[in-house]
């Protein structure tokens, strides 16, 4: 019977960012990475189906999304619902001590294509999330595309800064480029 | 010498999309693709890469977007600059009797992983065109980005409009997803 590892994706993941960086993504192995992490292949393969997918969680992303939206004030618009998660997301996922490991993750994935296409699924998929979770909220179809889209426009951007030099924290970029949102399309 | 072959992308495009219907994109060869077009397999590596590339034209689209920007009125807003783009790609390239071909083509990218990546990955492309077409103009970066991604934004929601059964077209589509952008974004 295995054992429990505590936080195995989040080692796994470190891992695999030191290998990626060192010996580049093409010639790293999935038992490299479980080496490096000190756990074993079968370890990597309960939380990851390949080594494509060990820079990009557990869906976990989805679910903190998808309960934010559900979780804003009733009185909350569609996109004011979406910043209440991107909120939270900023504390949750992009906290300050996370900003290093994003930005040498983001420079990894800039490098290999395969890894951009996965981000930008990934990305789809997120928002295609928060469309649903909008829905359920009563919002009606377009304007729930709209919302969920502005809120992956927002996180793009801010998240881009966010792990420059900017040295603000994620959820004030959010709201910065929601504002510069605002300007740019009431100015048409 | 190879003799030159009227229109032999949109052959290879129509040719592909009809054996991509009847028997999968996986199970479909580029030998298949040239024989069904009337034309060799050399003419098809002359115009794209490898199977995956057939369904997705010659970057004629990028072309067309940044020179419509930089043609935009010196008066234009950001955008507005990409709006009139979008106007242009609509009668170029989205015009009525494109949009059998486009939601045909739509479904088997959706039914298909790897085409769905590659569409993600050449989206990114064409709003980055974008980008940098607005900062020649003179439009600050962060500004840029916003413009840019709002008009991939109201393309992509537009264009899944447009393919459905609307009958409306592209360019009003587009107008109007803009429309929403305003007030959803208004409304905070």
């Amino acid at each position: 019977m295995a054992r429990w590892q505590p936080d195995a994706p989040g080692r796994l993941a470190a891992a695999a960012l030191d290998l990626f960086e060192e010996h580049g993504y093409e010639n790293t192995t999935v038992i490299e990475i479980a080496e490096r992490a000190g756990l074993t292949k079968s370890t990597f393969f309960r939380h990851f189906r390949d080594k494509r997918e060990v820079l990009f969680g557990e869906n976990a992303l989805t679910g903190l999304l998808v309960e934010a939206i559900a979780a804003a004030p009733p009185s909350a618009g569609p996109l004011e619902a979406v910043a209440h998660a991107l909120d939270v997301l900023g504390s949750e996922f992009f906290a300050g001590d996370r900003r290093g490991f994003s930005a040498r993750r983001q420079a990894v994935l800039d490098a290999n294509p395969e890894l951009r296409e996965r981000e930008a699924r990934k990305r789809i998929g997120l928002v295609d999330s928060m469309v649903e979770a909008l829905e359920r909220r009563g919002v009606p179809g377009r304007t729930a595309k709209v919302a969920a889209k502005l809120g992956g426009l927002a996180w793009e951007i801010a998240h881009d800064e966010w792990i420059g030099t900017s040295g603000e924290d994620f959820a004030s970029l959010v709201r910065e480029v929601l504002a510069e949102v605002r300007e740019v399309s009431a100015a048409g």
